[in-house]
């Protein structure tokens, strides 16, 4: 069901043909309101694609009528073309649904400097097939279409007290989080107005998705975006579509860790005893982005003093002879020194949890990395080619 | 000859038992003198290893008679044990040689966490051996017994005019630089003060080892030390020196570019038109931390998309859509948007020079890193195994 699953949203995906094949490759996800309240996140990269460009223009109306997203390019450094491009695929739509363009967020992932003529000319002549095909039934194609390397389609679903919330979810190369793009798109049938919708994107969204392996390097055209259609005619209080909210994000971030493209370990590092949560999750991020630790893991080698070297690169407080490390419940590490022996260390199953205690404070952090692996080398590598 | 290449010095390198088989695995350099000026770079991780707290605290009387260097266990996350059996490693090493524990420097490298009974025992019986041998032939043994997984020893020298100097260094696993321990000894018989010989450590360091790969998160065992013998009796001008010293690690650190753990690639990352050196810098090491540039690099694959992609995450002055980017002298991008194609981009040679013009100014500094290939993964992953 994914993003159909609330009252008051019709999807669809279609194969505009910049795929090979009859891959699915266009899908549009329409709001039917009562209410058309928008809100979205966006990448923090300077370098923004082209529809990240338009997108954030036009959230400025806190509006969302219909959003439009492509996999098969992702229209980021192909210039003016390129945004005219944009512009007109949100042009086209808004004809199309009887609105205007700044209702229309557009979305687009693949390669970066893909986006000329053909891709303009397939986008464009297959809106309104896609548009005529939006039905209440269509959001599992629409997850379809939003696919690039993931293996399989990534959605989420919410049950509330006669309201409901719809996701779903595109991204696979997480290792440095966010360079391989990720799309999000959740729906709600619940009343909630845009300040609380845009409180509740934010506050899920940095528990979630930000700690996804996060380094801060986001990609060129990352977007989270949450459409209200209030049919539900359910009035949900902040906290509770907070709470909601968060718990949607973070399966989906999950989701997203697990088909990592190449990974074979989900690695989740919970930092303790920090002083603040930033210094935990600067600690957390030091770990997650060590490329000795991440091949370390992939082979299965409980290479504590890699995870001390990289706290040692932070400016959280800590005193590097004070801190306990444990690996899958075993401590390897007390007070900065070896404790148990590593052999006791089982990192043969896919889940990995890392203990980090700084003792320090009463602040904690999890972030969520994956392993480094041949896989992930062969499939960045190949990616373009 | 290593660093026995300027007068003044003697060298040795023995198997102490650290290593399997009967590999040299204990290095010392003996400064003659007359004069015993030494000073040192010290890695910039707050988890720093048994030696670097010893080292540190021993160089304050600007003073080295003689280093110890062991392979074979980094003596890192060993506790109090540790640190007294590198204490034990100095005061032993100033009994044989009748002068001061303050006057010894140490430096370990191998496995985090390893430093135990068989360690201390293995170094402190071998170190009257060690220094029975050490003679001005002694070099390139030095050199051999520093390494870990280098595959060939590293040394270089430089002739001035009735005086020289001489070097060894030791590190290959420089994708995440200094996360693999890289020690550097460099020796000189030219007559220059203490503070002379310190400013040119700092700035030859500054614009080679500092500028490999870097990402600021240097090992826990890393150090550049360099003796001054003065034997030569040549005084050396302050600029002069600094050039020659600038040139000899410019030459080491190329060279452990060139045996860095599993790579295929050394690529060298020239940032021009920058506002300032920091940010050329910066937007240098924000591409050579990136693991889908690195493992595209790897597969051949002119992806420049990841290059800006990369930069957009820094703070550095630029405008994403001015950016020159060329590729073995193919200009790929220009102004942000597509050029010349890819498929003009030869990446076949071991060699990569990326050029990124940031049109922003008139600095420039050049970064030099590695690829990601499966060899790096795999030679990693088996580290401790």
């Amino acid at each position: 069901m994914s993003v159909t699953c609330p009252q008051g949203f019709s999807a669809a995906g279609v194969h505009a043909g910049l795929k090979a094949q009859d891959k699915l490759d266009l899908a549009v996800v329409v709001n039917n309101g009562p209410s058309q309240v928008g809100t979205c996140v966006f990448t923090s990269n300077r370098a923004k694609a082209n529809p990240i460009l338009w997108s954030q223009k036009a959230i400025e109306s806190g509006v969302i009528a219909a959003i439009v997203l492509n996999s098969g390019g992702a229209n980021c450094f192909t210039g003016q073309f390129g945004y005219d491009t944009t512009k007109l695929t949100a042009e086209e739509s808004a004809h199309i649904l009887g609105t205007i363009p700044s209702h229309i967020q557009v979305c687009s992932t693949g390669l970066i400097g893909e986006g000329g003529t053909a891709f303009r000319e397939a986008i464009v002549n297959a809106l309104p097939v896609a548009f005529s095909q939006a039905s209440a039934d269509g959001g599992d194609r629409a997850a379809q279409a939003i696919m690039t390397t993931d293996t399989v389609a990534k959605t989420a679903e919410y049950q509330g007290d006669g309201w409901s919330i719809g996701a779903m979810a595109k991204g696979a190369g997480m290792l440095a989080p966010g360079l391989a793009t990720m799309l999000v798109v959740i729906t709600t049938d619940a009343d909630i107005s845009q300040p609380v919708a845009q409180h509740a994107l934010k506050v899920a969204t940095s528990v979630s998705f930000d700690r996804l392996d996060a380094d801060g390097c986001m990609s060129t055209n990352d977007q989270v975006t949450l459409m209200v259609s209030g049919a539900s005619g359910v009035r949900v209080e902040s906290d509770t579509f907070v709470n909601a909210l968060t718990e949607v994000c973070i399966e989906l971030a999950l989701k997203l860790l697990s088909d990592a493209e190449g990974a074979s370990h989900d690695i989740a590092i919970n930092v303790t005893g920090a002083r603040s949560v930033e210094d935990a999750l600067s600690v957390g991020r030091s770990v997650a982005r060590n490329n000795l630790f991440k091949a370390a893991i992939f082979g299965n080698d409980p290479n504590w003093g890699r995870v001390l070297a990289a706290i040692g690169t932070t400016d959280a407080q800590f005193d590097p002879y004070n801190v306990d490390v444990a690996l899958n419940g075993v401590r390897v590490c007390s007070q900065g020194e070896p404790d148990r022996p590593r052999d006791e260390v089982d990192l043969t199953e896919r889940e990995v949890v890392l203990d980090i205690d700084l003792k320090s404070g009463n602040s904690r952090a999890t972030i969520w990395t994956n392993d480094l692996t041949y896989d992930y080398v062969h499939e960045n590598s190949a990616y373009s080619s």
